[in-house]
C-alpha cells in the first residue's frame, strides 16, 4: 500500500486526545492547525530555522496557512503529520502539511503555510541565509523549490 | 476613521486571553481560528443554517479554512471578529473573515472558510435551501453573491 | 438578587466560545481553568505582582490548582470569572476563583490556586514585598488574609 | 532506576507540542489538566464506564479536579500521563493522576480527580455497577479501595 506521507522528509505522530473533539464529536479544525505548527516546529528547527533566533534574533514568522479538510477524525486514533517545503522564495519559503488518520491511512487534511524570515533586529524580511537553503535542498532530495 | 469591519454584517467581540500567547509572546495562530469558527457560527446561526441540523439532520460542514496573518497581537487586548458570505454557490458558502485589535483599530488577520451544507440522512452534499439564501441577502444587502 | 460574585474584587467577562464545548457538548474541563488563569492575571497585574518580573525577574508561578464543577455550561452563554485572595503567607498566597454563567447568574464552578513568588536570580522562592500585601489588602477590603 | 509511574496501571504517552507552551516558555497550566483527561479517558473506557453511556444513558461527570506542578516542562519532551483508581464510593470514585517528562523521568506534576456516575435518564448519581467496581479491582491489584 503507498505511503500517504511519501515524500514528506519530515513526519511526526501524534495520538488524538479525546478532548480534541468538538462539540459534532469530530476533531475540532483548529486541532489541525496546531499539528501542521507542530510538524513544522520539526521542521524548521531541524534545518537550523530556529538557531538563528537566538544567536542572531531572526526567525521565522507565519505569513498564511490554510487548510482542506478531507475526512473526518474521531478519538481514539493517532495521527501522522507530515512537513516539506514546496518552495523558497528570497525571504519566504511555503511549507506543505499533511494529515493522516494511521486507523485508515487515509488523508485526512492537506494545507500550506507560508513562512517568512524576519530580522528583528532590522524589523524586516530577512533572505534566507544560504547553509539553510542548503539544508532544505538535502532533506527535500534537491528537488527543484524555486 | 473608517471602520475595518465596514461590509461584516456578524461581528464578535472577545478578549484576549493571556493564555492565548505563545512562547514568542504574540497571540498563536491557532487562536485566529477558534475566534473565526465563533464569529462564524454566530453567522451561520443566525441565517437558520444551524436550526436545519436538528429538524432535518442537515448541516454545514467546514471544507476549507484560510488566515493571513497581518499585525501580531498581544495581551491585552480585545478582538472584535467580523463574518460575511462573499459567495453562494449551490450546496456550498463561502465566508470571509476579520480580526481587528481594539487597541490600534488595525486588522490582525484576515482569512476565509468554504462551507458545505451536508445532508447527514444521505451523506451527500445538500443544496442550499431558498430561505437561508433569502436571509443571507438580507444580512449582505442584497449585493450578488453569485 | 444576590450577585454571586459579592465580594470578589476583580471579575472578567468572557463570552463562551462554541468550540470550548467538548463531544458531551458542555464546556470542557480545562476551559474553566484556562478562565481561572485570564482572571487571576488581572488581579496579580492590578497588584503589582508583573511588574516586578520584568524590573527584578521575580515573579508568581502557578503550584496548584484545583476545580469543583458545580453546573455544567453550554454556548452559547457569557461568563463571569471572578478571584479574590483568601491568604497570604511569607512567599505565597491563595487565590478563589468563582465561574458565574449570566444565563443562569448561578456558580457554575469554583476552584483555588496557590500562586509563590519566585526568585529567578536566586532560583528560590522569595518574600511577597510589602507594597503588593498593601495593593491587596486595600483589594480584599482590610480583611484579615493570615 | 524506580519508575514514577510504578503503581499507575494506565499510562498513556503524548508528545509535548510546541504550542503547549505559554509566554513563560514553560507547558501552560491547562495542559495538564487536558493530559489527565486524556489519561482518564482511557482508563474509564477500560472498565467499561462508557459502555454505559451508550446502552444506558449512565455516564461519569467530572466533579473536581485538582493538579500540583512541581517542576516546568518546556518543548520538545514527551510525557507520560498515569491514572489510577485510589477510592471508589456508592456513586463517585476518585482518580489519582502523575505526568512524568522523559527528559527527565521525574513527575512534573500530580493530581487527582472526582469522578460521578450519573443516570441521564433520572437526573442523578448512580451506583457504580459491581462488573465495573470488579475491573477497577483487578486493574489495582485488588488493593482497598474504600
Amino acid at each position: 500500500m503507498d505511503d500517504p506521507l511519501a515524500g514528506f522528509p519530515v513526519a511526526i505522530e501524534i495520538p488524538v486526545q479525546w478532548g480534541d473533539m468538538d462539540a459534532f464529536r469530530h476533531v475540532n479544525n483548529t486541532v489541525y492547525i496546531r499539528w501542521f505548527e507542530s510538524s513544522r516546529v520539526v521542521y524548521t528547527r531541524k534545518v537550523g530555522l530556529w538557531d538563528l533566533l537566538e544567536s542572531e534574533r531572526v526567525g521565522p514568522i507565519l505569513a498564511s496557512t490554510r487548510c482542506d479538510y478531507r475526512r473526518p477524525l474521531t478519538y481514539p486514533d493517532t495521527v501522522r503529520v507530515g512537513s516539506r517545503v514546496a518552495r523558497i522564495g528570497r525571504t519566504s519559503l511555503t511549507m506543505e502539511h499533511r494529515v493522516v488518520g494511521l486507523a485508515s491511512n487515509e488523508i485526512a487534511a492537506e494545507g500550506t503555510a507560508v513562512l517568512v524570515l524576519f530580522d528583528y533586529n532590522k524589523s524586516e524580511p530577512c533572505p534566507i541565509p544560504d547553509p539553510i537553503r542548503r539544508r532544505i535542498g538535502e532533506l527535500e532530495g534537491h528537488r527543484d523549490l524555486s
